[in-house]
């Protein structure tokens, strides 16, 4: 199995965290050297990693904090402002259900280097095991329409699949502002050998009326006890627009956030300037506001099924 | 009443077409000089003016056609091949029931200026009547989401509302990949003063969802006789969100063609570069496709009212 450079974007070598700049692919592969806890959290709010590269990368600023500061007597109470620090980089994200589960094992005086790496093993398993689960839902020359990026799952879903003999497809929309589904998405299938078109994010509705696509996959990047899933915005449109098509809507779930239903969690509204710029090129005159809301809720109503981070082998 | 540039947005001086390029907007207000209607032609292929301007592009070609070649014995046959061309510059385009009006007239032996003049009259009278009955749709404090542009038609709504004090704001989708909202909509919406905020194409459900749009205002390029509209990409699943949200979505409409139902109406499919790139920037690494519907079909059973161009007054 070949994995795309998305499926584990963060390194952590001795005292160093080298992080995947995603906001420079396609056109560079090239990562971010970060010695600091407070330079990685800056990373994450500068969104130079996302999706599972933030949720390894909380991982690594602990092992990186812990290594940095063996034998030190109060290291607990610096853990907990680290985390305090995590928690604050972006609101949808769950990142507390990590640094809750690190500062528990602190608490509880278990290594918590070792139980860090063993997490992480399991969580690297646990995702294989999710695009394999996934690839079982899909029929030889099905056209899968993706949004946003998945780190590296997509091509692993479609690599599953032709293990079966099936040869799928996909279709990804751009998604504006970011443009991870054009510069990530389509870069990591398209590099891994699978055919795969972009459509802007307002052709959703014309590709399914023409037939065009057989199956939704998203990730989700919080998801509530109650199955409703927050994710990049335009996956709510998504999910209406392929019940009103008939089409089957596939969520890649991270594991339960302390989230109840979708309306606890809370919507991560970013600066407009990401949104009216591209390029560092204005797109709107001056004095016209913009709005970005970089996530939204998706019910779990609209949801054909959940594929869990916890799949039975 | 002030008029956006966008509503007339095409001149004819004595034997010179002047056509506000549309694709510098809002960067710089220039017009494009044309002298002959196989340029002028091309300006419709290269979307240097769309929408009404096209329309009005196309009665102009005739015109200038006609100035130029006063007193030669075979204009029919000129008028006919200058039809021609223009049915095939866009296929989506209903171009053909204009040319064919003008092709009657000449036909009848009617003075086809007069006629042209006379007609471009009532079709400026017509379009301000269509605004006027749109603004009396709409209740103090509406927000209106609207999609691409409906040449000068939006500051004229809000326009007309204020007079009877009801002070409405929009939301204006970007519209890619031509990002007609960003440039065209917001920019004339501003400029004349209104409250406008963009967002991008994948945002619609949630903004619908937070409750922040009251209404839809679209325009069409094309009304078939069943009361289908062709319109911009993006038109058809605003549509479906709409019905969704249980919002009014409203159509303003040119002249009926002669397609029976929206299965007849061609989609014109657009080179996947226009989309590939965004601000002259690949946004795609190379060998990923791109798929270009430039239009959608919404069919009359999502629209709440079709605001006729033969509107009373």
């Amino acid at each position: 199995m070949k994995y795309s450079p998305l499926f584990w974007p963060i390194q952590l070598k001795g005292s160093t965290i080298y992080i995947l700049d995603e906001t420079l692919l396609p056109d560079k592969i090239k990562y971010i050297k970060v010695k600091d806890y407070r330079q990685a959290a800056r990373a994450i709010k500068e969104m130079k990693t996302r999706a599972v590269g933030q949720v390894i990368l909380v991982f690594y600023i602990f092992l990186l904090v812990i290594r940095q500061n063996k034998g030190r007597k109060n290291l607990s109470s610096l853990l907990k402002k680290v985390a305090n620090t995590i928690n604050a980089s972006r609101p949808t994200l769950p990142f507390k259900v990590i640094t809750d589960m690190v500062l528990g094992w602190d608490k509880a005086q278990l290594p918590v280097e070792k139980c860090i790496l063993g997490f992480l093993e399991k969580l690297k398993n646990f995702r294989i095991q999710q695009a394999k689960e996934a690839s079982k839902l899909l029929k030889n020359k099905d056209v899968v329409l993706t949004h946003c990026n998945i780190s590296g799952l997509m091509p692993l879903i479609a690599e599953f699949c032709l293990k079966k003999n099936k040869k799928i497809s996909f279709y990804v929309t751009e998604t504006r502002p970011y443009l991870q589904g054009a510069r990530l998405t389509s870069w990591e299938l398209n590099r891994a050998g699978f055919e795969v078109t972009i459509i802007t994010d307002n052709m959703v509705a014309q590709v399914m009326h023409e037939g065009k696509i057989d199956r939704v996959i998203v990730g989700a990047d919080n998801l509530a006890q109650s199955g409703d899933i927050a994710n990049k915005i335009g996956t709510y449109q998504i999910a209406i627009l392929a019940r009103h098509f008939k089409i089957p809507f596939y969520v890649i779930c991270p594991p339960k956030s302390s989230a109840a239903s979708g309306k606890d969690i809370k919507i991560e509204i970013r600066p407009e300037k990401e949104l009216l710029k591209f390029g560092g090129k204005s797109i709107a005159p001056k004095g016209v506001k913009g709005y970005y809301p970089a996530f939204d809720v998706t019910p779990k109503r609209l949801i054909t099924k959940h594929i869990h981070l916890e799949t039975k082998r």
